[in-house]
């Protein structure tokens, strides 16, 4: 038994079925899924949840998924770091990563996929299908594989090689398209048409959400039911800032935090940052992104589909939306490396770099417990780094002019 | 407070002072560490292990890390996935896999990197410096950045890309050399003399053994305190094997599991097989193997430092040295992607490989337990993938024979 209700459109207030598959609303807007928080505060508490598995699943009654229909592969519970040595060195004494590496796939799109294709499967799915810039069809192709449902995905030609070969090993119909994200997208939706398939693609189907949801579940636990001063967030499609917004509210509604809330702030590139400039003029939809382009492929996104919902949560929360250059991105990516020992991603990176412009302003006081939403692993974005190391013939020695102390 | 006592030599005996740094015995052997068991099993109950930390440091007692000088970065507490699909395929029907790919640096060698350096750190070693094959540097390079200390690494030129990025990003001074790992070996061995860092080969130290351990500790813990009818290793150093082993000898003189012991099974490959030869030959140390050629990397150990560790263990429980070839392999690695959404490294899969074979000579039975330990993802190891997706133009669409039903 799920606490599920009803499915919710956040523009027209339509309510629809949640027996069945479903996508968008009629109006053209993302679903969002809305519980019985009543029962589900009865049946529930945070001890329950505290003595729970080991994965993301611990939260299973704020989900919409029976509990013998969960398709998992060990998603979710991911550690949070603090940056002891990364956080001074940038102005912030008290800053933090949740470090989403942790999770199947090496990303945070295990957990939209576990709960995805879980669902999709529990409603008589038997392919999904969506284009993808590489890591969301790695998740779900892992996660169709272990349900046993059909999996097809296309992307970009010049999409991650290893994101390619993870849809493929895993058995996902996989194809290249000589375009963009939004090509792959009109050639899967004809797809979807002949073929009968569940367009799976990001915010058309409502339950990828719930899964990014407990990343905030999982944070107000994890700090002790509490929230926060400031959570910054990589925003590309900006599900998981959706999703760890909605996770508060519902925390609130069944009384395991208080209406406290962080500045929940949006991070994009300098080279592709419609939710910014849409901020910056004070409204609730964004503009599509022309020649969008930076070296984190996560957030090279031109226009979200859910763009109100991540602006909505911004202007509530008191947040922001900013944007830094890719050369802050690696500066930032190789800071935490050689402080912390952590490899994060790019789209982690670019929080990091974030940071410091909003300190320098007083936007963010050098004391706020400061978490960031570090998205994934850096070894799937091994492009990105350049190393040119010294090479030693066999018979050859390490002769160091500082005498080989610690640097 | 700890329970470590001191260092044995498991071939001479001898007894070492385990309050400073140590290296080798003056025999040539790795040196063990030893605890006071009576102490520990006064001081910590299996609850008080369950109740514990969500890594591996919930061991910390059967560990010699004093609790406040642990360097971690999220390490162990791996889940233990079930193969329902692909163990029946190669006649296995209880069929498991410990995931260590789920470890920071996506490897099992995170263990013994956040063992080993946190007790280099705690005994004043101000640098630590080995030859490596790649993984094992991106370990100790990460625990050394966290920990603030120095780290010098050397590799093949051949040692994957994505291990060259670690080291590099974490800080480590980081070295190529035009040879193999035995020669990058000299070229440490040689400046550790010149410039008095530490030398931390592998079993040149004792604390990577204590790191490992906890795969052993943890299985019997995730198994409800027991142990499985079989545990299939991949054996390059085998230093796994030796920790895993040792876990259950702890574990039984403490009382917490009984005598039984999993029939130990070291898995090479066909190209790099010398303890399999010593095995077959009934020797307790092996030779070392010309020409070594396989594509799992980290079985390409031509000769093993703690060879006669694991031959011992393999003897004691009644195990086998058994080896595949690099087509099973593949074969092995893509079988567990497709059906069960796990991409698994080429050392897990030669494990996985090696099964079938044991079934079908009766060693093992197709109702054992049987447990394989995935020493890595996959992501770690794209080069010995190969993918030929289907390439699409932007105007054109997905057309299927089959009418698109799933596959």
């Amino acid at each position: 038994m799920t606490h599920l209700s009803h499915l919710e459109c956040p523009r027209c207030g339509e309510e629809l079925d949640a027996s069945r598959l479903q996508n968008l609303c009629g109006c053209g807007s993302p679903l969002l899924v809305r519980y019985d928080l009543d029962a589900m505060s009865k049946d529930v508490s945070p001890k329950d949840v505290e003595a729970g598995r080991e994965d993301m699943w611990r939260f299973h009654k704020f989900l919409p998924v029976p509990e013998e229909e969960i398709v998992g592969l060990g998603e979710g519970m991911t550690p949070i770091f603090s940056l002891p040595d990364a956080g001074p060195e940038i102005g912030a004494h008290n800053l933090s990563l949740k470090d989403e590496g942790f999770n199947p796939t090496g990303t945070f799109k295990a957990r939209g996929a576990a709960c995805g294709v879980s669902m999709a499967r529990y409603l008589n799915a038997t392919t999904v299908a969506m284009p993808t810039a590489g890591n969301a069809g790695g998740a779900w192709s892992a996660y169709a594989a272990r349900a046993g449902i059909g999996c097809v995905v296309a992307m970009p030609q010049d999409a991650p090689l290893l994101t390619q070969q993870e849809c493929s090993l895993f058995g996902a119909r996989t194809y290249l398209v000589k375009g963009l994200i939004s090509d792959a997208g009109a050639i899967i939706g004809r797809a979807v048409e002949r073929y009968g398939w569940f367009d799976a693609s990001t915010l058309k189907e409502p339950y990828r959400i719930e899964g990014k949801k407990t990343m905030g579940l999982e944070l107000a636990m994890q700090l002790g039911w509490k929230v926060p001063d400031a959570v910054l967030y990589p925003a590309g499609g900006g599900v998981g800032l959706i999703g760890i917004w909605k996770a508060f509210e519902e925390l609130e509604a069944m009384g395991w935090i208080g209406p406290e809330r962080p500045k929940m702030i949006a991070v994009q590139s300098e080279g592709c940052a419609p939710l910014v400039r849409a901020f910056e003029d004070g409204r609730r939809d964004s503009d599509f992104w022309e020649g969008a382009k930076t070296l984190a492929g996560g957030i090279r996104v031109p226009k979200a589909l859910g763009d109100f919902l991540v602006l909505d949560a911004l202007y509530e929360s008191g947040g922001r939306a900013v944007a830094v250059s890719d050369e802050q991105i690696l500066e930032a990516l190789r800071l935490v490396a050689r402080t912390e020992g952590l490899f994060i991603c790019p789209e982690g990176a670019a929080c990091v770099a974030a940071v410091s412009s909003m300190i320098a302003d007083g936007y963010l006081d050098p004391s706020d417990e400061i978490m960031i939403i570090n998205t994934g692993t850096g070894l799937k974005y091994s492009e990105v780094v350049d190393v040119d190391l010294p090479v030693l013939e066999v018979d050859s020695d390490i002769i160091l002019d500082d005498g080989g102390v610690q640097t």
